[in-house]
């Protein structure tokens, strides 16, 4: 079995502003529907009739869709955090549903390094994520709260500090 | 094929405060798996012994999992909106991972409506959703901004307004 978790970023090699680009995902009607049979079954994300009636004017993948393939882009070396991508929370919006022949990828910005006080052993990473096709139509915005571990201890912190250990 | 986007709630018929309770899902260890295979390969959420060593101290489904399984609670007669649940975006967190003995439901509250100003057949509803596990303990908060349709024009403006259509 392949794991993604060992990856070289820690919260103290990391700067905002940094940038990171995600390899691509081929979007395809089937996936489309066996994911939106298992977790959003509206005919919008079922059925081409149905889909065209909608508000969306064609076949949709769910935004959970979206939001799952731009995860696993994430975790497949779209984004290399130290000990993998482990999310609090976040926000997201889709500006516009993913369509059957959408290639994504996944472009994801430092916004903010914020060092826990309480434990300093981490900290709180936010992340901002564009999930874009081939055209460039952004697809899906998560800006994510990410907990990154830090280097070890010993490794930042000083001497005097060590000594009364 | 079964839809589920024939629901009663128009953007008129709904008010802050008003609640849903959803059916349950039974979580189990092979849909964690599974999962996670697809979406979110990490080894928190697809090896015992690489979940224990982490900061979830044992088998974690993936967040977007448990969003995806809140989306079809919501869907399954959870949240009956009118047309469909077309989110616009929203803010999730997971206070805790959901584990393979979790059975959920979701808990919905509407907390904002606003008509839109630009689009006299439609609206924006903020909806509160916390899934939770028979302990009632949340594995997840959604703030969700749905597009909700309002009952037909005819039905909500004034004689004076239709003699001049």
């Amino acid at each position: 079995m392949e794991f993604w978790n060992q990856h070289p970023y820690h919260l103290d090699d990391l700067q905002v502003g940094q940038r990171f680009t995600s390899g691509l995902h081929e979007m395809d009607e089937g996936q489309i529907l066996a994911f939106a049979e298992e977790f959003d079954p509206q005919g919008f994300h079922l059925d081409h009739e149905a889909a065209t009636a909608s508000l969306f004017g064609g076949l949709a993948a769910s935004g959970w869709h979206t939001a799952a393939i731009t995860m696993k882009l994430l975790v497949r070396g779209g984004l290399p955090i130290a000990g993998g991508i482990i999310g609090a929370g976040g926000e997201v919006s889709w500006p516009g549903p993913t369509r059957p022949d959408d290639r994504l990828h996944v472009e994801a910005e430092v916004v903010e390094i914020t060092p826990s006080r309480s434990k300093p052993d981490r900290g709180i990473v936010t992340v901002r994520c564009e999930t874009k096709n081939q055209r460039g139509d952004v697809r899906q915005v998560l800006v994510a709260k990410l907990v990154v571990p830090r280097r070890a201890v010993r490794q930042s912190i000083s001497p005097q500090i060590l000594a009364s250990v």
